[in-house]
This record gives C-alpha cells, sequence and structure tokens, in this order.
C-alpha cells in the first residue's frame, strides 16, 4: 500500500487523511509548523475542529513538515488553501516532489472581500497550471476540487450519478488517480477526464457558481451531475 | 400572447425565435443592419445556415433593426454574441427598452486566441450585471446560457432532469421567465433561481468548462444537473 502525504490540516486535509487511512494506507499530513498547527484550539469559518481534536479520533495518522510528509511519500495531496500552494510546495523542495503524482485538490479562492469569494487566478491561468509549470518533477492530477470535502470521499452522501472531473498532463497518473477514486467510491462512470492541465481552469471556474448554489440551496450535499444525451 | 423581440440572428437566436414563434408569439428578430443579414450566405462557424435561409422555414418571424424590434416587443431576448451585447442595447435606444424584461443568454467569449474561448468579462463581473448596470431600465434576468442553444428551447432533448439556472434583480420578472422556461419545457424542478444579477458571475463562469466538456464528449447535447441530497 502506498503511503500518502496531504498537504494541508484544515477540514479537505482531514477528510482526506482519514478516508486514505481507513482504506488501510499509510498517512503522514504536512503543515507549515508543527508546532502552531497542535496549538491551534478554534474552529474553522465553518465549525469544524481543529487538526489536534481530529487527530484524536485518528491517531494512525501522522503529522509533519511539508518536507517530512512529501519525503515519507509515494502520492501528495494537496489540501491548502490556494493562495498557499505553491509556497507550501516550495518548502517540501523539489528533490522530495521528484517523479511523484500531485493529487491537486486546492482551489485558488480570494475571501479578501468577503464572501462569496472570486478567484485569485482564472481564465486564461489556474492554480493546477500553475503548479505544474513551476514543479514539471510532479505528475499533477487536478480533481475532486468541485464539491464539499465530505463528499469527495464519500459520494453516496449524494444519491444517484454526479460527477468527478480530472485534468491532467500525464495519462498513467490518472490512472493511478482514477483507482484512488474508484476506492473512494467513485465509479467509473462517473469519472470525467477533461483533458490535459489546462483543463482545470474550467474546473477551478466551477468553484463561483459552486458557492452561489451553496447559498441559495443552504447546503453543501449537492453536485455537478454531467447529463449527456444517449449515454 | 406577448410579443417577442430576439437580439441576434445566429444559431441562438434562431432557435429562440423559432420555438417563441411556435408557442403562438409574435417575434421579431432585431439586427444591426437587416439588408447586411440578409445578404449573408455562409454557414457559421458550427455550420448553421445564415438567417434568410433559416427564414424561409420561419416566414412568421420578422427582421427589423434592434430599435424597431425593440419597439414592437414586450419582452426582449439577448442572442447577440457576449462582446456586442451593450452596443446592440444602445443602438435599440433607452426609450425602447423602459420597463421591459431583457432575459440575457450572452456569453461575453473572446475567441481571439481561438477555441478554446476565454471569457471578455469574469470572477468580479459578469455581462449580466454590465447590462444591468448599463441599462437599468431594464429587468435583465440572465438564463439558459449554460447550454446548447436546441437544449435551451427542448430540454427533452437530453433525457432525465438536468438544470436550468436563473439571475435577477426583479422577482416578478423572474416569475415571468419561469413560465416562458416551463413553455419551452422546463419543469419547475429544473429551474434554479440562484440569486440577484451579481450571480451571473457564477454561470457565465460555467462556459470554460462547458467548451472543455464540448471537447472531451465530442457532442453539444449534454447540460449540467444539480444533484441535491434529500431532495
Amino acid at each position: 500500500m502506498a503511503t500518502y502525504a496531504v498537504f494541508g490540516t484544515g477540514t479537505v486535509g482531514q477528510a482526506l487523511a482519514g478516508r486514505l487511512s481507513s482504506n488501510g494506507h499509510k498517512v503522514i499530513v504536512g503543515t507549515r509548523n508543527v508546532a502552531d498547527t497542535l496549538a491551534r484550539k478554534d474552529n474553522d469559518m465553518y465549525g469544524n475542529p481543529p487538526f489536534a481534536i481530529w487527530q484524536k479520533d485518528h491517531p494512525d495518522v501522522q503529522l509533519g513538515t511539508f518536507k517530512k510528509a512529501a519525503s515519507l511519500s509515494e502520492v501528495i495531496v494537496n489540501c491548502t488553501m490556494g493562495h498557499g500552494s505553491l509556497d507550501a510546495l516550495q518548502s517540501a523542495g523539489e528533490s522530495e516532489l521528484n517523479g511523484k503524482i500531485l493529487i491537486d485538490i486546492a482551489n485558488p479562492l480570494d475571501f479578501s472581500q468577503g464572501f462569496p469569494p472570486s478567484l485569485l487566478v482564472c481564465n486564461t491561468d489556474s492554480l493546477g497550471e500553475q503548479i505544474q509549470t513551476a514543479f514539471p518533477v510532479l505528475k499533477v492530477v487536478k480533481t475532486l476540487n468541485t464539491m464539499n470535502a465530505w463528499l469527495m470521499v464519500n459520494p453516496a452522501l449524494v444519491p444517484g450519478n454526479h460527477t468527478v472531473f480530472m485534468s491532467g498532463n500525464d495519462k498513467a497518473a490518472k490512472e493511478t488517480v482514477k483507482g484512488i477514486l474508484n476506492r473512494f467510491g467513485w465509479e467509473d462512470r462517473n469519472i470525467l477526464d477533461l483533458g490535459d492541465i489546462t483543463t482545470a481552469r474550467g474546473t477551478e471556474m466551477l468553484l463561483p457558481v459552486w458557492v452561489r448554489l451553496f447559498g441559495a440551496l443552504k447546503t453543501p450535499m449537492f453536485n455537478f451531475h454531467i447529463n449527456i444525451a444517449g449515454r
């Protein structure tokens, strides 16, 4: 079983680390500063617990620096806030990233003007592309970034068929990620490969309608389904 | 029965004008220059016929200037290319727009770098908002802009439930537009009101993923469905 580094200690990191661990993988969560992360006492803006509280229920999941987590892993999952993703990868160091798959779940959300957020990068570029360009040694696969964190690792929370998108330049890496998605509960017919990493522009730009749907529906438990004639 | 002005003579204008006419409405299509429009002989980039050919099968649909079309109508449907929408409305004249509903289907697509297009405006603004700001006399309702033209007026072309979004500041205008969507075949449960016109940022930003889905799926006959837990 592969060892996974999960970058980011918030809700998305917790959801991914917990699920990968319960699937039998060794998981090490990466953070900027371990002591700072463990010292946090407050719930986040959505009411989710700080990492130290969450970790009590997940004793098998380790915590380390980005560099330590990357060094021990075969696959890295980027669950940092989008504005900090490039820095987090930089601090892990290129030699620890070399040749690895990066599952990029981050969105470049800009909360500086309040809610709903806008995007820090979009339209003619995307965070997924920026990461792939800055770290050509990584095989970046953008996926899972278009839905609530708990739904990512348990698609049955929304009944029926609904879609998870995938973007990336490396076909073998996308096959590996597809297998990971399968083990989270995603059926092949609901995994939609859009093409190379530039297609991450499309999925990151779903976030502005996602946050407005969250506002209109009063629940985050929804997902996009691409309904296709004749299929 | 209300009289409709349909601004724009391309595929979207043809689809909307044809459907409104077959639903029993008087329809006048608006264009910049009537003689120029009728002189066009070539199919568009998607292989759809020029207006003069289309009109032979739709003899009840009139053609006039933007100003003439607006002056005769109670409701205006904006099917122009997004980069020309504000100019088209300007040439109709504010007095002809006063108090009317504008159903805005246009997307601010930028094809200057080829396919897939990017957006001319997005993220912290939208074409829907620009139109509402420039013409406060209009009641702008953004809708139908997230799908293929033929699907707009015949949702049964894609089986099952799928979603049409709606954004606008005027509740009564949205109720009127909902009735129009119903007569196109959209059931209430598939019409999703996102809120005021600023939510058009979300739906216009669906276009970058729409064009990439079109590329990946090799068909334009698909639509987004918002699948919600417990509903």
